[in-house]
């Protein structure tokens, strides 16, 4: 019973609490034995984890003691700040004599955000054919689908049949790739013909033809495209893994779905924090990096707050003969700000997953539209109630619920027009959208109440 | 050589352009054979997606002409609200009798969004043993493991050898999952013992025993778990696939990366939306519901925007003695909601990977009220010369940028501190931070800035 136990205990799942204890306990103690074996129970990802969350102080101590066989595939786990930090902490040289196991496309994700010094030092203590690869790989440009890839794949002639190919794969065992899920089949002209995967494989007798059995289409990705494109094709089909071609349809490479899961958080990374109006950072970032990366967004609102109150500065007098309407007006432009949010946020996220295209561009602007005109209406009665209300004057309360309707309607409008026009000046519309949209529903927001106002008040 | 062009034609990548136009030529001028050829040629997701972008009018009489033999699998690339519309246009009766290459997770997760009598139907029209395995994954949770997974999978005793193994694959053929990448090894308790790369198992030689090349780690899914966490396990770890067990670790369904894709786009999806005041909905959504969903979002805004209004209605007199304030005012709140929101994004990210978690969650409050200090003090210093310039007036400079500092910092301790507390009482962070974070800054911003005017200008 008590060896099922400890036998239980081998598999079980990560809990990073406890395994940061242990490590700061047997680093406190230098019980160095006991640190090693831990380590070699955990799985990268789960290292890489502990590591973001030890003691900074811990963590140096931690490093040196593991400095000597450092696995680089932690380093494609961690986020960059830290990744850049522990690099320095490394023996770049020792890093390189460690990475015999690191797969082609990791290698090349870790070597291009390496500094030029260090990436030189790496490239030159590796084998010379994993060298060749991985600057290879650097020559693609960045984000595309030549840096995804993996460069071992197997790919057998079209005109073999199961049993060879099962044949094939046992005599080559040692240089297949370590995970794979197809096997890709060429022509005479080397050139991609088709795609197997290996459980139909298994499944069939050994006289069948491979091209009987490959899939009804081959889904290949052109080595050049983007790394987003790549994501949406894998996402629309299903796919699990994919031959890499050039220009010539030659298969170069393999894209694999682990990698795509990867960029798929990378982007959706990317989405939030652009909308949140953040640059690309992280919570471990210093806070000096967090601090100058936000300051240019935040310096861009100050910019457009100045614009809001320039405007305001216009009617003056309205509102020193009105005080309601300095009371009043934030309501109208916050009001204008997240209904126009609302169809921004809609709009840019269809962009993205082509639900939004050039077939239905006018069809959903004007239904934005319409939709801010509906809840204008509604918004401007309830306004329009509470101002008259609240200060017992019925004019007052038509001008704000006018302004209001207006607003909603333009903020509609806006809303999804921005991100579409963004989009085809190629400038990314999850960036630059938001401070756009709310430049004007702010400006206009207080334009039109205090407009409505000055004409209709006095 | 022209035949090369044509059979390089079959293989070409999808234009939904293309397609439409083909597909309204076709239903307009009743080419009822060439219409389904051309259908033949796509993939299920590439038909969902001409149904998305159709004009209403030809869809309908195209779905007229293919309702008889219409993939059940194509609803499950639609969105809700147009699957249910085609539902409503298909005879489930049919449709059912369709299912017979439905995968059950995919069944799954169709059934459960249909009408209670349009469940009954298609369950009754299906086979008995497919009807039983739907029926069981309805009763997991929403969300769950247990819905995502498909209940074939291939296991076998983990005393075989690879011989063994190879050729009960062969044998049993036709019961084959159509996508597996790992078998599964269970011991004599039936209990989960290990997992086998297929491709691993096709390089290795026929005497060798499975429990020897099993991967060093059993990532085992329970069946309860959220679809999320199954996310971020399969995420962090690079999996294909994972067995899903039960409370007796016995496996009963196994998960593949293609459903947990999905899993990932979905839950990206709704961050996004949530975090822009959107509740679960779609571009191609009604305009009715559309609206209806805006305006709870839009109708707490208001109540926001109105308590702000109050906060500046106790301060009439002192805006009336200086109508600059009035024009000032919505810088401070402006710039507090921005910095409040570049946070507050950074830290709903952040907790949803698990990068923000209990052990560091003090430390990252301190820093992000930290940053918010330091750029506080520089837009402090920039905004009171503006305003010295602009209104001549010293004190008022001083004023703003005191207020600005102030909500600054409010900003960077709101932005983290909200979110961490919505997570402890297990409420979705994405959903209600935004909210609560601008009615504290503005209502702060408007108060500060007003407070310290009463105070010091008079």
């Amino acid at each position: 019973m008590n060896i099922e136990i400890i036998k239980d205990k081998k598999n079980e799942e990560f809990s990073r609490e406890k395994s940061i204890n242990l490590i700061t306990d047997y680093v406190n103690q230098s019980k160095d034995i006991d640190l090693q074996n831990h380590i070699k129970e955990l799985h990268n990802a789960d290292i890489a984890d502990i590591l973001h969350n030890l003691d900074p102080e811990i963590r140096i101590v931690f490093i040196e003691k593991i400095k000597s066989n450092f696995d680089p595939e932690i380093l494609t786990y961690l986020n960059d700040s830290l990744r850049d930090e522990i690099v320095e902490e490394l023996d770049v040289k020792q890093l390189a004599s460690n990475s015999k196991t690191l797969e082609i496309d990791d290698a090349v994700d870790l070597v291009e955000d390496f500094e030029k010094s260090d990436q030189n030092t790496f490239l030159e203590n590796i084998e010379e054919n994993e060298r060749k690869l991985i600057e290879e790989g650097l020559n693609y440009p960045e984000d595309s689908a030549g840096r995804l890839m993996q460069r071992n794949f197997v790919s057998f002639e079209d005109s073999w049949n199961v049993g060879q190919a099962i044949d094939n794969l046992r005599q080559n065992k040692k240089n297949l790739p370590e995970d794979f899920y197809e096997i890709y089949l060429i022509n005479n002209d080397k050139r991609i013909s088709g795609t197997v995967p290996l459980g139909r494989l298994m499944g069939s007798k050994r006289e069948i033809n491979l091209s009987d059995i490959k899939n009804k289409k081959t889904r290949k990705i052109k080595v050049n495209i983007d790394q987003e494109e790549v994501a949406f094709l894998f996402n629309k089909y299903g796919l699990v893994s994919a031959p890499v071609i050039n220009e010539n349809e030659n298969i170069i490479g393999s894209i694999t779905v682990d990698d795509v899961v990867d960029v798929i958080e990378e982007e959706r990374e990317e989405d939030i924090l652009k909308l949140g109006g953040v640059g690309q950072t992280d919570i471990y970032d210093a806070v000096i990096n967090t601090t100058r990366l936000r300051f240019s967004w935040l310096f861009l609102n100050l910019l457009t707050a100045i614009i809001a109150s320039f405007v305001i500065s216009f009617f003056q007098t309205s509102i020193e003969k009105v005080v309601a309407l300095a009371v009043l007006m934030p309501i109208v432009a916050s009001m204008g700000g997240n209904a126009g949010t609302q169809t921004l946020t809609v709009s840019v996220r269809a962009l993205a997953i082509k639900e939004l295209n050039p077939t239905n561009a006018m069809k959903i602007v004007l239904k934005e539209t319409f939709i801010g005109g509906i809840n204008g209406i509604i918004f401007a009665i309830i306004t329009s109630l509470v101002s008259m209300y609240w200060f017992q004057d019925i004019m007052l309360g038509l001008i704000i619920g006018l302004a209001m309707v207006l607003n909603l309607i333009l903020a509609g409008f806006a809303g999804t027009i921005i991100p579409l026009t963004l989009d085809k000046f190629k400038i990314d519309p999850a960036l630059a959208s938001g401070v756009i949209l709310t430049t004007i529903t702010d400006v206009f927001g207080f334009l039109s109440f205090l407009g409505l106002a000055s004409i209709f008040l006095f």
